[in-house]
């Protein structure tokens, strides 16, 4: 059988490029065969010609120009591994302006500029995938798109930042203190020498956005999304919450009401035999709630090399079916929904809380703070005071039953402002 | 816009069939508006057109002749959801051989004459999918044929029968004998009243063919595969696999070596930290080790009307964008694979075991078992007796290194033989 080829072109020959060139090879005979077109590695544009990246590519494909890869008329795929929302959201649009299909793994790229980029795609006719923007080796992109297209989806809660979760996971194992855990981190090259993309959560907010994108056909404007990290976290509050029966994660919340759709990331309890609380180390999961097809997870490598080589190759191998079938353009943009959609306000969210509070060693202080949760409508599910003296404060954990963000915020101002309250209040959500 | 309409035919309208006809209704919009195409249920066929299945169709869709809907020209695909191997084989034969694309559910079809009908498909180049055969509401089949198509598939480890990690859940956290869960499940309608294709194996046996057939590209012969079933399980090998650190699951495994690929179904042992550990009452969740990917885990409702209809109607939607794209067949079949694949024989599979035993409780008698063992080189990881008295026999629970399948019988063979063993001896398979 003759068997047509398909010309790629990479932007961006670091880590996952890298891979991305090794996958081909590796495995290129058997992609063939299951697809019936052979993925040929045309051109890599990068601007360092000179770093061994472990992988050999033929002479004339390695150059410093972007643009001759773009404009090769041997590449029918432009691939941009280059990430940021500079020289990417130029070389992206021109190549969709061409009217070549695009593989993109740039989650910043489409959570910032999502809606003008699949906008072009969409008048240009041409592919934009994107799978390898959210969850590295896990396909969740493909099957919210395509597996799941049947559902309205009610909620997604995702484990997104392998560097967050290897961190809160020997915080948890070895109980230790942020700081030392981020440097244990950083020394096995889970954590970059500035974090703070990872641990402040913007990460996993991109992610998060775009996957409300695919879930609700609307991009939320980053700054709209609630987003707290985990450097505030303590090990304290990761044992006590194993106590209580749960495990802390830094967690995605997707989630549609009538009220509108929650975008948010913090850390959260989730319960132990939950699923999610099993996602240790590295790893990353997803968890989709489906109106059909019910609660159905995704989980494995949310980085790395070869993983998110997986997911980019998979992109490519459909786009090249769409062309060699002579049908491009399979799926519309995510953001094109004509129902209108609304950002929950994160004054508006509910939830349940855990509190840890200092208080004051004296007979009646636990009375003022319930005296201004009821105040504020909070019902009290639980107390957890244990022998433990810290000065002339003892800690208390308080767990309540659901309650608004609103509710929340304006009691712990008030009990903060008591004068039998020390410093250092900590207030997480529990998501059940 | 102008929408275009692709026209659905069902075959058989019991409870997955009401399903597909239900979440069409519910969900049409969305599914219109992502989709840019309009799913309209035409006709459906069954033999039983009183019953409610608690979902209204036009006047006119509903037939006794499956005839009338196959070749109706307003379908434009075929879904088959009758089941079986006898009038499903022939309708589906039947509509490939018209030209109509076609989504089935029917993993006994697909493990039994999945060869031919692939055959027919690729000669007729006309869309077959069969996302539901497998999984229920977990995309796996999507996810092994597209997002892991990079991939070498190293091994598939699955759960993939309700119904037994139902049954195996209740045995568990309620110390239940099997007839009792048995019945249970029974009772709460997740066993049939003949339940000997779920608790036997087959079920799992004719998904775990199907998954080796995407991973592999050739059809194992169903009666090449080593299967057995739950229906010996005791609650007490439950509680000794916990004490061991390990919960029992049925599993599909599906993995390869250089001395061919494996393809068995049998109760095993999985390390409680595992997360096919984590997997209880009537969920189903599959492994998939890839060479780039690494591992991945795919988890959901493997039954159910309406998680079984999410992945039917995704797959129609898939068919539907091929239809109006003009690009049909996008899939090769997944059994032509030009590389010669083997079945590895069951005798030469390795694993480690456990291994019950009853015992004369008498000096010298382990020494007998470990050297039955030692002479077929099999080696002793750890030896467990409680004090536990049956009559004159004590239960010893041995655990073995790595061994050979073909040394493990020949050993029980002998052991068995030795008149200081009670009858009653389980062996079970270790994964880890």
């Amino acid at each position: 059988m003759q068997e047509k080829e398909i010309g790629i072109g990479l932007l961006g020959f670091g880590t996952v490029g890298a891979g991305v060139a090794a996958g081909l090879q590796q495995n290129g005979e058997q992609i063939a065969e299951r697809l019936g077109a052979r993925l040929v590695l045309r051109r890599i544009a990068d601007l360092d010609l000179e770093t061994d990246r472990g992988v050999k590519v033929a002479p004339g494909v390695l150059t410093r120009d972007a643009q001759a890869v773009i404009r090769d008329p041997g590449v029918d795929i432009v691939v941009e591994l280059i990430g940021g929302t500079g020289a990417a959201r130029e070389l992206v649009t021109q190549a969709l302006t061409l009217g070549k299909p695009v593989v993109t793994a740039n989650k910043a790229l489409l959570a910032k500029h999502g809606g003008e980029i699949f906008e072009l795609a969409d008048r240009q006719r041409v592919d934009l995938y994107f799978g390898a923007s959210v969850g590295g080796g896990i396909p969740i992109i493909r099957v919210l798109r395509q597996g799941l297209i049947a559902n309205q989806i009610n909620s997604i809660y995702g484990i997104l930042n392998g560097t967050c979760n290897y961190i809160l996971t020997r915080m948890e194992t070895e109980k230790l203190p942020f700081a030392t855990a981020l440097a244990a981190a950083q020394k096995e090259g889970y954590a970059e020498a500035d974090p703070g993309l990872d641990i402040d959560g913007f990460d996993t907010a991109h992610k998060a956005v775009i996957l409300a994108s695919i879930a609700y056909g609307f991009f939320v404007p980053l700054e709209a999304v609630h987003v707290e990290g985990i450097r505030a976290l303590s090990e304290v509050d990761i044992q006590y919450a194993l106590d209580l029966g749960y495990r802390i994660k830094l967690l995605a919340v997707v989630k549609r009401s009538d009220a509108g759709v929650e975008v948010r990331v913090h850390p959260a309890m989730v319960p132990l035999d939950h699923m999610l609380a099993s996602v240790s180390g590295v790893f990353n999961a997803v968890m989709v709630q489906g109106d059909l097809a019910g609660s159905t997870l995704y989980y494995g490598r949310g980085a790395g090399r070869l993983p998110t080589a997986s997911t980019v190759i998979g992109d490519i191998a459909d786009i090249a079916r769409n062309l060699v079938g002579g049908a491009p353009r399979r799926f519309r943009a995510p953001a094109r929904s004509s129902r209108r959609v609304r950002l929950k306000e994160m004054g508006q969210v509910e939830s349940r809380y855990y509190l840890r509070l200092s208080l004051v060693d004296k007979p009646g202080v636990l009375a003022q703070i319930t005296s201004v949760l009821g105040a504020h409508e909070i019902s009290i599910a639980s107390v957890l005071q244990k022998e433990v003296r810290t000065g002339e404060h003892v800690p208390v954990v308080i767990v309540t039953h659901r309650a608004r963000e609103e509710q929340m915020d304006a009691a712990l101002e008030k009990i903060n402002a008591l004068p039998i309250v020390g410093s250092g209040s900590v207030r997480l959500r529990i998501e059940d």
